[in-house]
This record gives structure tokens, sequence and C-alpha cells, in this order.
């Protein structure tokens, strides 16, 4: 299986298992847990639960704990896509070609499928079903809280925000900016193997250096998207973040020396992966693509 | 010890813990943090970890892990409370007698404050000095995530928001509402004493029971209050809930009928704590104070 294989079984797992999860049957709340269906399923890369299966794949993880591991952080992935797009945040309109959830539904139901999609992540973590060891699991929920909090991605979003009232940027807060809003939830995808293996500190540490520089790598991707994507071609509105005054890394390098500065970061992510040899091919596939996709 | 000073005490201690637990100094995102606080420290009756506390020590459960499940379940309420107050949702602007989180910082850090407040809540609970037995913290975990979620208070207030289209309200709906939207968390609050504990089935039924009949006194007493009292009294907006043609008690029994109806339940609340003698009054007087508080 090369990496486009791995990533197209994963989005459609994935999927599979939050249909499943969230049955619209019997639910209380119907509306809520059609607007979390509508923001959660079939649709966006599942980059993130594919970094949780394949480096769980490394350490020997069991895969059904990886896709559940997975599922729960695209849960988290999804809620902070739908709160940032609210008008309050970056008020956007367009999401993965299709109206976003607050378009779609309104204001209040996007907040809510927002807040429930991040409260049952933390439920699928904690079942049984994920892990058979309940420390496993606690140190998996520890992790995400953290990654996904107001000492990761919430914080990285807050200081985004605020990054949008200066005029001029410099490198250290485009990359305290990046670190937590977009690294943090790579770190955890990386980290989830080790975790889900009991492997020593030196896996999770290797796995926490290629989640840093891919995650920043695929920011600078995004950051080139951005300016030189069509909306068409990305499924969201492009140039927004010029336009918003942002915090980005072609203000900090150029085009070109941002697309240098990807590619190094890319050579540094496959590099901590030496060890793992042939188990790790895909994973050096990822980072090739993540800084060569088109959307 | 009676209720009012171990509600008191309850108040002083959560704050102390949350003081500590949500630190300004090197926070990576200040002004999220600051918004955390102002929503979480130093306010609310506490009802809730003074009922996983009480609740702890009537099977014995170690009173720092009940604190400490008591500070999480506050960090799921005061973000429900800050979500609830946004312009999509209720559109409060007072809270607990000060302006409401958005109006003191603005909607796109109100709504990341609760966000984060939600994130922490699991945080805290994954941590091994809640319980030194991790099977015992993904309990917690998985109840509180079932009882705030889509299944709980979330789906309850997405009820909440699509009764205020209808015309009419009947009981049965009425009921369903207060069940996931207040009744939830009251349910955690009671039942996380028993799963502290290593309680029984037994045990946690009569604590749910309890729950379920103070939660429908608490919501019934609130409806009257919201009729009866005044904004500074409540330090909120009174006669809100009518004017935006809300689901409540006093339209389905009339105010005298919604007292008596609460006064029944208290007694109810009180049975199912027969077996626990002098060791539940504390929590017997609190089913009493439900209904006779004036905010």
């Amino acid at each position: 299986m090369d990496f486009k294989q791995a990533l197209e079984r994963t989005a459609q797992d994935v999927d599979a298992l939050l249909d499943e999860l969230l049955p619209l049957q019997a639910a209380a709340a119907p509306r809520l847990v059609q607007a979390m269906r509508y923001s959660a399923l079939g649709q966006g890369k599942r980059l993130r639960p594919f970094l949780v299966r394949e480096s769980a794949r490394i350490f020997g993880a069991d895969d059904t704990s990886a896709l559940r591991t997975g599922a729960a952080l695209e849960c988290v992935h999804c809620y902070s896509l739908i709160h940032d797009d609210l008008p309050a945040m970056d008020d956007d309109a367009l999401r993965r070609g299709k109206p976003t959830c607050h378009v779609a539904f309104d204001e209040a139901t996007a907040i809510l499928a927002g807040d429930g999609l991040l409260t049952f992540a933390f439920f699928i973590l904690a079942d049984a079903a994920t892990h058979a060891d309940a420390a496993v699991r606690t140190q998996l929920i520890s992790a995400l809280a953290r990654d996904s909090g107001h000492e990761g991605m919430a914080g990285g979003q807050m200081l985004d925000l605020e990054a949008e009232e200066r005029a001029s940027h410099d490198e250290a807060e485009v990359l305290a900016v990046q670190n937590l809003k977009t690294g943090a939830l790579f770190r955890f995808a990386c980290e989830a193997g080790p975790i889900l293996a009991g492997a020593d500190d030196e896996a999770r540490a290797r796995m926490s250096a290629y989640a840093r520089n891919i995650g920043l790598a695929f920011q600078i991707a995004d950051d080139i998207l951005d300016v030189e994507a069509s909306a068409e071609e990305l499924g969201k509105a492009t140039g927004k973040d010029a336009a918003a005054g942002k915090a980005t890394f072609i203000d900090l390098y150029g085009i070109e020396g941002a697309r240098a500065r990807a590619s190094d970061l890319v050579a540094a992510a496959q590099e901590s992966l030496s060890p793992y040899g042939e188990k790790a091919d895909i994973l050096r596939q990822a980072a090739r693509f993540i800084i060569e996709r088109r959307k």
C-alpha cells in the first residue's frame, strides 16, 4: 500500500466509524446530531487520523485502537473548523467546498455542534473499545486535552486573532501561533502511536520531532496555497489571511523562501524516522505530500 | 458542619483549586486564560462541586478526588454559561451580577474561553491526582462526556432553542429539555461519589434518583425566580424566558402548582437517601435549599 491508498482507506474507515458512532436515529436532539454529522462526515483529507494510524503501525499498536483515536482527533479538528469559521472568528462561508456549518444551519447550532464534537472526542477515547488498558486511555485523553486546549490549539487561535490587530509580525510570533494552532494536533496525532503501543520516550520524542517538522511544513504550504490557489481548487476562500492582516510565513520568507524552508522541514521530518526502516515509508511519503498538495 | 457551611467551604476550595490549575503566569495565550478565569473564578454557588463532594463523603471516597472532580464539573458548567450567553444563543449581558464574558471581552474570546474550559475539564479528570486508579478516571470522563454532550446538556440547549420557535409546549417536551439541559450535570455530580468510591449499582441508582429529583426541583425553582425575583437579586436578567417563548414549568403548572411540584420532588429526593442515615443530612438540607433559595 502506498501513501495515497493508505490516506484514502483511512478517510473511508473514519467516515464509517463516525457514521456508526453518531447515529441520527434515536438522537435526543436530532438537529444537533445532524449538524455534527454535516461537519464531521464525508469530507476532509483525514490527514490527522492517517498520522495516528501510521504512527501506531510503526510501533505495532492495534489498528482498531488507532482508528478510534484518529476518529476522536478528527472530531476535535472538525469542531475547531466549525468554531473558527463563525462570524465572530474568521467569518467564513465556505469550507471543504460546501457552506460552513453556521451558514447551512445557524450560528447557535454551529456553536453547539462544535461543543458536541469536542465533547464526543473524549467520550470515544474513554471507551474501553479504544484500548483495553485504562491507563493508556487516560494518557491519550490528557495529551489530547493539553494539545487542543488553552495551552494548545485554542490558545493558538486566540494568538492568531490577536495578531490580526498588529501591523507587522516577527518570526517568533508567527512560529508561536503555528506551533499551537496547527502544530499541537499534529503532535498528538504522531505521539498517539507510541502512547497506544506503550513505546519508550525516545520513540515519543522522534515522533514528536517528525510532527513538529511536518506541522510547520503543512502551515507554510497552507500559506502558499492561500496566495496561489483558487477558491475552487481549495474548497474555501483564498487570499483571506493577507486581507485580514494575519501573520503568515509568506510575509516572513517570501514565496520562494517559504518553499525552500518547507522542503528543509520535510527532509528533517524524514530524518527523524530513520530508525524505523520501511515501516515508516508511508510517513516519509506523507511528509512530501504535505508540501506538494494542491489543496 | 451544616449545609450552608459545606457549600461555602466548597466555593472557597473550588476557587483556590482553579486559581492554582489555571495560572495566568507563563500562559501561552494570556488573554484566553484571563477570560477563562473571569468566568470560572470567584463566583457562583458551586452547587455541582458541592454535590460531588457530599456524594463522595457518603460512600467514603477521598475528598481531594471529589474536589478535583467537582472543579472539572464546574469548568463544564461555566463553559455552558459562557456559550449560552452568546448573542447567537440567549444573548445575555449580565451573569452572576457582572458583564457576561463576551461583553467583558469579545465574542471570539468568549467562544474560545468556553472551548478552553470544556477541554480543561477532561484534562483535570485524566490527571492521576484525581484518582489513583485510571479505570475510575475513565469512568468519570465517560460519564461527564455523555452528560455534557449531544446526548446530555448540549442536546438540551439545542432542544431549548428549538422550543422557542413553537407557540405552546407540553409537559413531555418541557421535561425532556430540563432532563438534558440541567438534569444531566446534576446526575453526573451525584453519581461521581459512587464512581470515585467504587460503590455498587444500587448506590449509583439511588444517587441518580436523588439527582433527577433535585435537578427538576432546581429548574422549577429557577422558572419561579425568573418570574418573581428582580434582576438585582438574581444577578442576571429576569422575565426573559417568557419573553423568549421558552418552555417553562410555570406555563405548565402555574406558580402555585409549580411550588407544590417542587416540594414533592424534594421529598422524593430525600427519600432516596434513606439508607445513608446522618451521613446524608447535608444532602437532605441541600434539597430543601434548592427550592427555597432567592437566587
